[in-house]
């Protein structure tokens, strides 16, 4: 990857890459963002970022924008922000923009995303991180980042190399607060008993966080949910305090009536992350032979609920 | 209990009750209901019964309607139509009407009504039974009776008495059709294999019974339930052959779009019968250590969408 001067390049560029393509254009960067519903839009009138890090806009010139990964340039590094729901079009949208020594940083949820992408593409080039951002995209080359934004990545087979480092330099130049995480799969999990509960239930039941953690049934099926991920990633050597359980409710306490992107997303009638989140950790948990019952029971009701169904 | 010329008395007389109610004193028997909602327009205009076993009709001197149970004459007959949401108020309501030989028989949902009476007024006067009948009562005094209609009943703690028959007789000849169960657990049980996925999963996602069963998870969901709700009968001497399940599917399967009674509480936003249902036998699965984690997972979804949290 040549990092003085890298082509970069956003498949699926909704709010979470088209946010963070903009931040890299802004500051100068060469961004090419994969984006359909957009493209048009952003080539005649850029785009519109209101960010509580400061707003700003760019012209055309300043950002680039396709409907066709076939007409986009060879990228050396390119970040995947393609819902999960899409992802059986993966090889379809990266392959255009591959060289060979291109690399491909997923900040798509849940797991199995490295893991699908090495398959196709090779592991040697994988990176893996997670974007902490509340974003969305009111209009067509407009966002609104309303809050966080941090964005943590590392190596997800364990190469040793400096990449990860240089990316997370180039983010952080950029007004975006990136961290390399030693291990990446500790964080992908850390994120899941999260994800877990609050994304699936909230789907499931169209329910907010105060409202499955201000009943006793809803905390104890949060409560449960969390000890069932936790138990699976176990077997992958990775291991967490039961303490997390009660501080990751304390912390969602504080955030108030907080949607989930899958409440959202069922709420929208689009579909929902409902393999990347819970399909794919089930497999794991299914492979190792660990009782999972709740999340089965979960996964089964956002599969029957499900508008993709 | 004086069969000649009993005094029948019906407690918590919504649709249920209303009908079985009018039905006897349509066919000259002394009837007494205790219903708050529809006590002041019974009492003024009588009742309007349209039913797929014949319309008719009661003036205000052929059925009698009561607010209070105090106001009740003793009763020989009492037949306890109550939502169970309301047992709470049991004593308070059936007390009142209660002679030294009354018989109780419940008709209400779910498990757990005959030891509740039992534990307020001896196990030796009563009798349980179930109601498949679809009816609801769309104004006060109004009854629409649609389906069915045939009562099953039973000595729920094996007393030898010929008063079940008796009460069957009662009914048959009121054009109810009524049938004597040998075991009246078998029955209970068996309803319940189908009472808790269906009206279950029904409330707590809001889905009809083909909306279930059209796709694969909901399935996988119900077959589930049915499995563990068959696992707790079995250390209470009550065997059903697995086969059961796919026969309950299939029948199902004819129903159409059809929605449970639990389905159609939650969208009015009154409360689901939850305890009756599934909070019971729950109980009995727990103290059994029988593992049934789909049902608790539904337990307390239910509980946690529950209007009356």
């Amino acid at each position: 990857m040549t990092l003085a001067n890298p082509v970069i390049a956003v498949i699926g560029a909704g709010a979470v890459g088209g946010y963070y393509g903009a931040r890299l254009a802004q500051h100068g960067h060469n961004v090419h963002l994969l984006t359909r519903a957009d493209c048009n839009q952003i080539r005649r009138n850029g785009m519109t970022i209101q960010s509580h890090d400061g707003d700003f806009s760019l012209t055309p010139d300043q950002i680039s924008a396709y409907d066709d990964p076939r007409q986009m340039p060879k990228a050396d590094l390119v970040l995947v922000t393609l819902k999960t729901t899409a992802n059986q079009h993966l090889h379809d949208l990266i392959a255009p923009v591959l060289k060979p020594d291109s690399i491909i940083l997923t900040l798509q949820n849940g797991l199995g995303n490295e893991e699908l992408l090495a398959d196709l593409f090779g592991r040697d080039r994988i990176l893996g991180g997670m974007a902490f951002v509340c974003i969305n995209r009111p209009n067509p080359g407009e966002i609104l980042h309303t809050d966080h934004g941090v964005i943590r990545l590392g190596e997800p087979f364990n190469i040793t190399s400096d990449r990860a480092k240089k990316i997370s330099d180039l983010f952080n130049a950029s007004q975006v607060t990136c961290e390399v995480l030693d291990n990446l799969t500790v964080g992908r999990w850390d994120k899941l008993i999260w994800n877990v509960p609050f994304n699936g239930l909230g789907a499931a039941l169209d329910l907010t966080t105060d409202q499955i953690l201000s009943n006793p049934h809803g905390l104890i099926l949060a409560r449960r949910l969390m000890q069932e991920v936790i138990e699976t990633a176990k077997p992958l050597g990775v291991q967490f305090n039961l303490t997390i359980i009660e501080a990751k409710i304390r912390h969602t306490q504080t955030m108030g009536a907080y949607k989930t992107s899958m409440q959202i997303d069922r709420r929208m009638g689009r579909p929902m992350e409902i393999e990347a989140i819970l399909g794919n950790p089930l497999k794991l948990a299914r492979e190792k032979s660990i009782a999972t019952p709740y999340m089965e029971m979960l996964y089964n009701i956002l599969r029957l609920v499900d508008v993709a169904k």
